[in-house]
């Protein structure tokens, strides 16, 4: 079987904890095509992880298994899943992690943060519960070795998700920072996540902007920005573009955003239209 | 051939190090998987690099071929040596490095620290010394690139170890931190790694402290921790647990241990029965 | 087709931008080998990417594809590569990324920093221009993702570099860091790199420097070291060697001699022959 299965952790780069992971697929399903996303997640960050797993996950080939562990409550009663849907597979902690990914299939939230799954032709989710597909002695402590890992081995080999415990059908997730409109055609957004180069990724995507976004000024850091470039390299200083994950973001030209600025994930963002 | 070749190194992630190394295994075996266990081994930390080393290899399928390379004698006279225990190979340098690995399979050490190997069905160890499976010409400073892996990979053919040199039958090792016994059930250990969230691994096992641990009390940094938990979210603040390398480890939920103790790698930590 | 192509981007190891190339290749060619060289390039850094792709591609086999993505001007006007050398396939911005590369192949620079390519079989270069080999929508900020990641892949299945683009006869390159003859025998050169150990590469060659070193003393950061060793390990204290890319290297035994030395890249080495 000539599957994908990608790794997001917040295990980091240092330990092996990673390498186990991958040693134990390997000894389960020796062909398959290993790909880290990201284990620098910010240790715990459930968040983050939701986050970083989003925008990379759809482009990968379809059935590809995006297995994650951002896991703090490992061990405790929080449960694992197994979410299908029509493109991929993903294997995680039920903890909030797919709730960026799961935006598309859920229609309400109850007020435990567990949203149910709309009925989508090829969607299930399933509990892992069945200690046959398991490594064991289960650590209690390092559920992404003996449980997370092999249970997305099995599950390259074609062995169908039903078969890992019982179907479910809601999810915990958490609220999605989505923009709110504001009188006079004010628009408050947050800030979703700062990536490496500095940029800031803001919680408000191309198509939630008017069409016409040449008188639109973006309020940041006490910083006033007018209108959208298109790139990083046509417009000098602090700029604001669609970026690649069709989100709003603020960069500066050869240099790091989040530092000129002193902004992090949470902060806010002002858009006048 | 669909073998594993894992790598563990101190050459980092910045470099091209790592990279070169892939690919001189990939031009002499193409359809080897190649796995990083760590990069970031402290620089010419042996220590550390046989730990995470020992912390990882067991998890991979039979027959994986472990390459380590952290070598602050490249290039002088220590020797490189590959070892086959009955379910890995090893290929290394006689520096110690193996240390941890080789526990279960000598018997005494030396006052020159070689320690004699058993005698094990299924395993033998070996010098590399033979050229024509080298990389030429050698750099004097990067066997890493010119003999370690291309001997990895020519391992990874079916090429027996004493093929690239002669047997031998004792290792380089360095003591490994065991626990020591105290009057009154009073046991004192060292810290051995500190893992990338800030919990501390200590240098003993669950199969060293009594069966009964509700009683027990643990003394690290000024503080005592009393009893185990099972897991990181079971407990506030500082905890002790089994991990998941089936160490005592000091942890913080949600938090960093080591920062908040101020305790490194060889600190001591007193357990009372 | 069981090709390699290599990845060298100044993505960082944080973000899901790695991932979605790797992701975006395995959709097009499912049976390619992923080899990271680096994605720790200082960010917009062409010189520093330039100089890691050059340290390490010629250690993979031939018909590797190296794909580089250090491109502070993605989006705008400048052009986006194949390069064919008689052993390589290199896919990257036209920007300069390709100067150590090119050094074998080209003639002369002219005024703006284009160098022409010499006539050598087996050899050519093409722009890339035809869509049918993009992901679309193109995002105008990463071209890393919707261009070169699928270029790649599509190479790496066998299609022909002039179906990507028009040949081309000149490409963009800068001074590589020459060192230069002064008076009396002495050389002055420049650090390229500095590595994770702290290891300071200088912009000379072994082929450069008398055959007999005993004699040489070099200048750095106010210290003088007499003569070459051939590793690490031989020497107490600050040596220098050469290293295992050929060129010279200023290293601190068991230590940081860029740390120590307070010198980075750009900085000034004195050679006395």
């Amino acid at each position: 079987m000539n599957a994908v299965i990608t790794l997001t952790t917040d295990f980091g780069l240092a330990d092996s904890y990673v390498a186990t992971m991958k040693g134990v697929i390997l000894g389960i399903n020796p062909d398959v095509t290993l790909v880290d996303i990201s284990h620098t997640v910010s240790p715990q960050d459930i968040h983050d992880a939701a986050f970083i797993l989003s925008t990379a996950c759809d482009y990968f080939p379809p059935r590809t298994i995006h297995l994650v562990v951002t896991d703090p409550g490992v061990g405790t009663n929080r449960r694992a899943v197994i979410l299908r849907t029509p493109v991929y597979d993903f294997v995680a902690p039920d903890n909030g992690v797919l709730s960026f990914v799961l935006e598309p299939f859920i229609d309400r939230m109850d007020k435990n943060g567990r949203a149910g799954l709309r009925s989508v032709t090829g969607m299930k989710a399933c509990t892992i519960e069945e200690p046959r597909y398991w490594r064991t002695p289960v650590s209690p402590t390092f559920h992404g070795r003996d449980i997370f890992a092999p249970v997305a081995a099995h599950l390259s080999l074609g062995v169908p998700p039903d078969a890992f415990g019982k179907p479910v059908d809601s999810l915990q997730t958490f609220t999605l920072p989505h923009p709110s409109s504001l009188p006079d055609g004010v628009i408050s957004a947050e800030i979703l996540h700062v990536d490496g180069f500095g940029n800031l990724v803001v919680g408000i995507k191309a198509s939630d902007l008017p069409e016409d976004t040449t008188k639109l000024t973006i309020e940041v850091g006490g910083v006033i920005i007018r209108g959208l470039t298109s790139t990083y390299g046509t417009s000098e200083g602090l700029l604001a573009l669609i970026g690649s994950s069709d989100y709003l973001e603020i960069a500066l030209k050869n240099g790091n955003a989040a530092a000129v600025l002193g902004l992090q994930v949470g902060d806010n963002v002002i858009i006048r239209c």
